[in-house]
């Protein structure tokens, strides 16, 4: 009878791997290297090899296993093969029917982001809801869309990149995708250092910040928390550009919640206060009693996810 | 042998009922009128008549016959009941089950503005493509997401009402909505009106628009058409702000097509031109291949899609 499942997240470092009950139970999680040599050829081996060495330890048979799902950061078809993934080396590789054919088991593939949204709408912040909006605040902002439990990929790819929502016309200094004013400029880890710095340069005020040489959004979330001022007015500042960028995207989508992840979502409550304060106010009427929660999973959102995806 | 159909758009002045072919072929149109008094009561025992009578008209068999799709303008639920439709007197109006009890065949309904996005997407101006968006640019601004093929619907029923993404923030005056800014004070007939009202203020300009009293939105469009400079801003204005909301669009769902609809779409190319051009200025590169088209059905779109829901 089949009664486990692996779920696994390829990231550029390390494979992140769990061993799961059907019923989305982590029994079980370990890390292994990720060997991106030779244009990642070992990775997928080094997978099979260490879910192998799992089910030996513990005794499981293979025909109790359900089969393998997998992430990795990159843009993944609908045929198992990732077109590229710059920081695995993998180009045009059939990642799902390599890993199916070596295991001889059932295997998944999804992208990275979407894995964690998945992860997080199955046993997370969003459980419980069909519809949901994961905004994801790390170095850089990523999203996915959720409709009827399932991930909106988009034609181009680029379905919940919510981070390049552009919501301040006022913008001078340019974003990494070469245009003006996107959500990532203030609410990724690297946007709420970028606004400390204009804040530090623009206003003479008190703040624990100020001899601060390697500024981090941890500090200043970490500031933020103890009452800084001008950390707070950095908070703001994220607050009401996610804000309106979810009133927007209520117009769109039109989610039951927003789950809220990433880094930068550590800064806790005192963000999704913000956030919601400013969404309220720019939000069509009918919007205002979407919710609000944070991502529950951290760094195993995607292991979860790819588990989600085996089950599908 | 099922071969027949039945779609029919209720309107609050008129009902539009097509007989079509299981393949989507319209066999036959006509309208009845919309009965709206005493809370709309009567108004689907007229269908179920009007139905009736043309199946005995043609002598077609009831076992040939696969049901009746409808839309009504309100909110609808999964239960197939319509929360309201102030312009039909429906209140929690049981309408699939009042008409399938009545006929004794499978009845399904959904929403007009989501029953024409349908149809455009299976007969019209989407064919042949999954995930689309459609913009209706009426009286007001509506809108639906359509998604592998089915409309999302929406947590408070507001998916798709793009006409409130706001996409100006310096406007002074108020849209419907309560907000200001709205993509609708721009892009809907009214929205052009007022637009060229204000343009009319401002300049003092050569204008074949300046001596219309009664200025709507045909006559701008007919105005730019002819080239006359004044109506050409005003649509610039219109293709500026909903290039701007399209682009804005694509970093949540990432449709393959956006197909434009409502009486102001009779500006045709000349409409997506000038959408299309701010458009690319705007989104992000991964989204400046989605297609643009024009909304193809007219006033038929709810009967076909009302048709196609039927075959779900």
């Amino acid at each position: 009878m089949v009664k486990y499942g692996f779920g696994v997240d390829i990231g550029g470092t390390t494979c992140k791997l769990g061993l799961f009950s059907l019923e989305g139970e982590l029994l079980e999680k370990w890390e292994i290297p990720t060997d991106t040599a030779d244009g990642g050829v070992r990775i997928l081996s080094d997978v099979a090899d260490a879910v192998e060495q799992k089910l030996k330890e513990r005794q499981i048979p293979r025909d109790e296993v359900l089969g393998i799902g997998l992430d990795a950061p990159g843009a993944i078809g609908e045929d198992g093969v990732v077109s590229q993934a710059v920081n695995l080396g993998w180009r045009q590789y059939p990642a799902r029917d390599v890993l199916s054919q070596r295991m001889n088991m059932k295997v998944r593939i999804c992208n990275d982001a979407n894995a964690a949204a998945l992860g997080e709408q199955w046993k997370g912040g969003g459980a419980g809801c069909l519809d949901m909006v994961m905004v994801t605040l790390g170095t850089g902002v990523g999203g996915a869309v959720i409709a009827g439990g399932k991930v909106i990929g988009g034609a181009h790819g680029i379905a919940g990149e919510i981070g390049h929502m552009i919501v301040y016309a006022g913008e001078t200094e340019r974003c990494a995708c070469g245009r003006y004013g996107c959500l990532e400029q203030y609410a990724s880890a690297s946007g709420l250092v970028r606004v400390t710095r204009c804040l530090l340069e623009k206003k003479n005020r008190r703040t624990i910040l100020s001899d601060t040489p390697e500024l981090s959004a941890k500090q200043i979330i970490d500031a933020a928390k103890r009452g800084d001022e001008l950390a707070l007015d950095t908070l703001e500042i994220l607050g009401k550009t996610l804000g309106r960028a979810l009133a927007t995207t209520v117009v769109v989508i039109d989610p039951e919640r927003f789950v809220i992840g990433g880094g930068v979502s550590k800064a806790g409550e005192i963000l999704l206060e913000i956030t919601k304060k400013y969404y309220v106010q720019e939000v069509l009427t009918e919007g205002r009693e979407t919710e609000f929660a944070l991502a529950m999973l951290g760094n195993d959102a995607g292991m979860y996810g790819s588990m989600r995806l085996l089950l599908e």
